[in-house]
């Protein structure tokens, strides 16, 4: 089990330690990641009048319409995956059968030139 | 394209107006989330002591978190993919050169009984 771990963190200009099992590496990238969205909420028009309140529950459903869309990719991928192994298991089973029918053919062909080479 | 809409939203106990492309089915999924993970972070304890931007930058942390992890499925989802792709044309390389293979047996020996037939 990974260890316990103390990371301090910069979110919208504020230091914040988090304490966890997640890596320091980890942490630095999801503060990234949400000092970037802060940064693109706060260009956009009519954010400065917002309350803090309207800031954080908007910041909030950003990231949330982020974590929906990339569920949505998950989904889909796993559909995907699916039908790829639906498809796999019956070009494998047409490769048995050709396989099998290889055999045949060649013991067909075996028999035919012994008796060939017996006349 | 789809039609702008305005949705009314229930987060954190506050109606929200969102407008935008997503459908109302949509955002009150997104709007049910959040408030789940809202209440699961007031249910921890010494959630209550924290001020209302550690709360919210808790929640934005554990959205994100949600975010990430859904990102590195994908991410493996999508290596699983280019691997069975790979072994997938592995195998319908093998079925074509079993099928030429199988082509070559059938006219040796429609060779061989013609000439049988011909003694």
């Amino acid at each position: 089990m990974a260890e316990k771990t103390s990371v301090k963190v910069l979110i919208d200009g504020r230091v914040i330690t988090l304490a966890g099992y997640e890596s320091n590496e980890y942490l630095q990238r999801v503060a990234f990641y949400l000092n970037t969205k802060i940064a693109e909420l706060g260009s956009s028009s009519g954010y400065g009048r917002l309350t803090q309140d309207a800031k954080s529950t908007l910041l909030a459903l950003n990231i949330a319409d982020d974590y929906f869309k990339a569920k949505e990719q998950v989904e889909a991928l796993e559909e995907d995956l699916e039908n790829k192994d639906q498809n796999a298991y019956e070009i494998k089973h047409e490769l048995i059968q050709t396989r099998i029918e290889n055999e045949r053919l060649k013991k067909e062909l075996e028999q035919l030139r012994a008796a060939k080479n017996s006349i």
